[in-house]
């Protein structure tokens, strides 16, 4: 049974683990707090960015030789393999930790066994604390271990009256450049970009992260920009009969590019490209974290085949009153069928309001 | 020269004024705080609700003999006249206040002269500290002196993609049973709701204020619900041809109703109600304060008459992907003419988004 210092320190780990979430990916969100032999935290820390030092181990740094004979507690099972860095179980039997506190077991067949280890060096383990809690701040990277298939994002930007556009067409801004700033960030955490054809046809997006916020006069499929390098994600134009032109700008060589085609994928019965073996290649090719961009028509049929596992919603104060809304046919006809969701967060960025959400009966993904 | 704690007591005023928001109508919003002569906090007081004590009495009552010599900070010049309660002014000077710090000078006739009265009296007065923000925060009572007409507030429920009903018409309910609650409170503090033939029409609404909820079971204009009396707002429909039908629950006589037609009121060129005018005459009957609730097309015409100074919408996590908007022709083509609103407030009421946000070129009001 899990202490009330350390179901609190529990809490504050799964609070720290989200300070990644931009960076970390492809690697966990992880938290760690070490808690002294008293039951008073001597250390914090998170996965800040992969292939940087796990977060057990930036935490026992903090708490140095305190750590001995306290407990870590961290939301992932800690690794028990020599990946880019050394495994965590060895540094915290070194570190002379008598108790590990773990939310969540680790699915990845490679990393696991942490908890065995640990046991066989003396330490007292305890698993599933607080593991609800905890697989939500981590469903990013939990989710395709059951799944099988990439953690699906869908981000739109609208008004607040739900247009995406106005009467005209025009879009450009709706939201204003922090938003834009954040979406590039969102970009570069992730590992593919999917858009529609005819979003390419009406726009002609780039889809590369762009950190600085507009240039990044870069070749190759990753950019130094803002001070950071960022792996570009994979764009992926979801066109069934192969229109999009050999002058789109997605066809740049800035970054890699799939013309998804149902000839390719596999066909709907309406001669569309099928959604799910889409991303059924997309996870064979190893691909984990999807930011699916829209457009509106793409993005109902992705919510009508149940593709979609986190909604980010950049919402401007702002009216239209007339124009395409953000989100066609995704299949609901009557207000009892209506997709409900959970809103997990809310933040202004900049003039904007962001809203991140779960769709309710993918709540425990 | 107002001092650093006179400017911090003045930001405390101000969020103290704002308690009262939905029980002071028709009066006011007001918040005081007493300093002692030596600059420390001694008493605190919003006008809590219409007939009550004012902020300034309510204040000092708390700071009782610590406020000789003191210093009083008032969001509103204190009033001079007796009404429901005798004039603040006569309480400051037998309290014994040495100084009066006030925002925004009093525009009503009837109450104003309070800064005259406290100077004849001997006390310092100095009138304009943080009058834009103070303006702001009582901008529902303060803007019919300037414009001579209701200040109207734009209430809609949608889904996060901005419908306000599925593709079979269905919306009960879009929003949960605390966001409608927080609905009731809204008119509950208004003295008018407004809405078009069309709702009328679609959904035969009632239109009270009913603050337990559901159930009203009272005949007249006021009713005890919640425990507290409410003075049902007038109810609105603005109906060209006057086609509401007698069996109308707006004609259940539980309220007061006025089917305002173009006959009536006056026609716009379209053989509609004219709704410049018809705020007029809702000025002229002594209204201040209107709730408008729809639909999407009144809301339109409101927008495009540049007559609406709040919005209030509730969004529910949910999405649609077809379905009626919340807000038909505003009168905008192109994205550079989009309605930019400023957000005032953003919070969670059940599981629902209240946004609550200001047009930006009524900014000012
Ligand atoms: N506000 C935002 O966040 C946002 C984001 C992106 C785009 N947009 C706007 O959206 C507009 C474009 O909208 P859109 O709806 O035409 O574009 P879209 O959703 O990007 O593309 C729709 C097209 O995707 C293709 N597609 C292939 N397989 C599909 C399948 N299984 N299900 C559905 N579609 C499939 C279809 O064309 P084929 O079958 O011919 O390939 C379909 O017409 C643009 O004006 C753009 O500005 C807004
Ligand atoms: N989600 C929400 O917050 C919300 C709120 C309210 C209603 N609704 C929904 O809205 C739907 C009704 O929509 P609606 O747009 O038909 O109703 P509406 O906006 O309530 O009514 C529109 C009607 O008002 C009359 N009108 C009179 N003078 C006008 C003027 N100057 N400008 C514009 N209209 C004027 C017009 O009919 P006449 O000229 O014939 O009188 C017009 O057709 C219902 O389904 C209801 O459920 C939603």
């Amino acid at each position: 049974m899990a202490s009330p210092a350390e179901l609190a320190a529990m809490r504050r780990a799964i609070e720290l683990s989200l300070n990644g979430a931009s960076t970390t990916p492809p690697n966990p969100d992880v938290g760690c707090v070490i808690l002294d032999a008293t039951g008073a935290t001597v250390g914090e820390g998170w996965h800040e960015h992969a292939g940087g030092p796990h977060a057990e181990v930036n935490a026992l740094v903090e708490a140095g030789e305190r750590a001995r004979g306290g407990t870590a507690v961290v939301t992932l099972e800690p690794c028990d393999h020599t990946g880019r860095t050394g495994p965590c179980t060895q540094a915290l039997i070194a570190a002379g930790v008598a108790r590990v506190v773990v939310a969540v077991a680790d699915p990845n067949p490679v990393a696991a066994g942490g908890a065995a280890t640990l046991r066989a060096g003396g330490v007292d383990v305890e698993v599933g604390v607080l593991s609800d809690e905890a697989a939500t701040a981590n469903a990013r990277w939990l989710t395709p271990f059951r799944t099988h298939r990439p953690f699906v994002v869908w981000k739109f930007a609208a008004t607040l009256d739900g247009r995406s556009a106005a009467a005209d067409g025009t879009s450009r801004w709706i939201t204003g450049a922090e938003a834009r700033a954040d979406v590039h960030r969102l970009r570069a955490a992730v590992d593919t970009v999917i858009v529609g054809s005819g979003t390419v046809r009406a726009d002609d997006p780039q889809l590369t992260a762009r950190l600085d916020g507009e240039a990044a006069d870069v070749g190759g499929a990753s950019s130094r920009a803002g001070g950071r390098v960022v792996d570009q994600p994979l764009r992926v134009v979801v066109d069934s009969a192969g229109t999009t032109p050999a002058t789109a700008r997605v066809r740049d060589g800035r970054a890699e590019t799939w013309i998804a085609t149902a000839d390719e994928v596999g066909a709907t019965p309406d001669g569309r490209v099928d959604l799910a073996r889409l991303l059924d290649r997309l996870y064979a090719r190893g691909r984990r974290y999807v930011l699916l961009e829209g457009g509106p028509t793409l993005a109902g049929a992705f919510w009508r085949a149940g593709l979609i596992d986190r909604v980010v919603g950049y919402v401007a104060p702002a009216l239209l009153g007339a124009g395409p809304a953000a989100l066609a046919d995704a299949g609901v006809n009557t207000i009892d069928a209506a997709i409900r969701l959970d809103v997990a967060d809310v933040r202004m960025v900049g003039p904007d309001l962001r809203i991140t959400a779960t769709p309710q009966v993918n709540r425990k993904a």
